[in-house]
């Protein structure tokens, strides 16, 4: 089994305003040393690389399910094999 | 400034009722390469690492905002500078 981290973020066009917010809190509390926030989602899939190809199967999934390509963009990262 | 990316997921013995849904979801499109998913968030912060050390702002933030402990746990990553 092969462990991946999908992430998916907003496109560099897309306001985020959870991030927006959370940067307006954390500036409340007094941290001015806090210049930008972004938020993103990630997803660590255990893959079965013997039934499919990683970097088939990870496009696969995400174009089906997981990243709205009209806002979002996604990228992943292989992070171990366990 | 530094990019730190925070990475916030559930601790090992906390259900992941989303990731859950998604790995059926993922099943019921047929693709059995997928054994298990896990959902987590980041955050990426702009920091200025003249104003506080980059280690103590992740602390605060994270315990003061972005991290329930009952939870959650978290780790973090310097990404670049800019």
């Amino acid at each position: 089994m092969t462990n991946v981290r999908i992430y998916v973020t907003y496109k560099e066009s897309v306001f985020d305003p959870q991030g927006d917010t959370i940067k307006q809190a954390i500036h409340a509390l007094g941290h001015d040393e806090v210049a930008d926030v972004k938020v993103g989602k990630f997803f660590d899939v255990q893959l079965d690389p013997t039934k499919k190809d990683i970097s088939t199967a990870v496009k696969e999934i995400a174009e089906e399910l997981l990243v709205n390509f009209n806002l979002e963009t996604y990228e992943y990262k292989v992070m171990e094999e366990v």
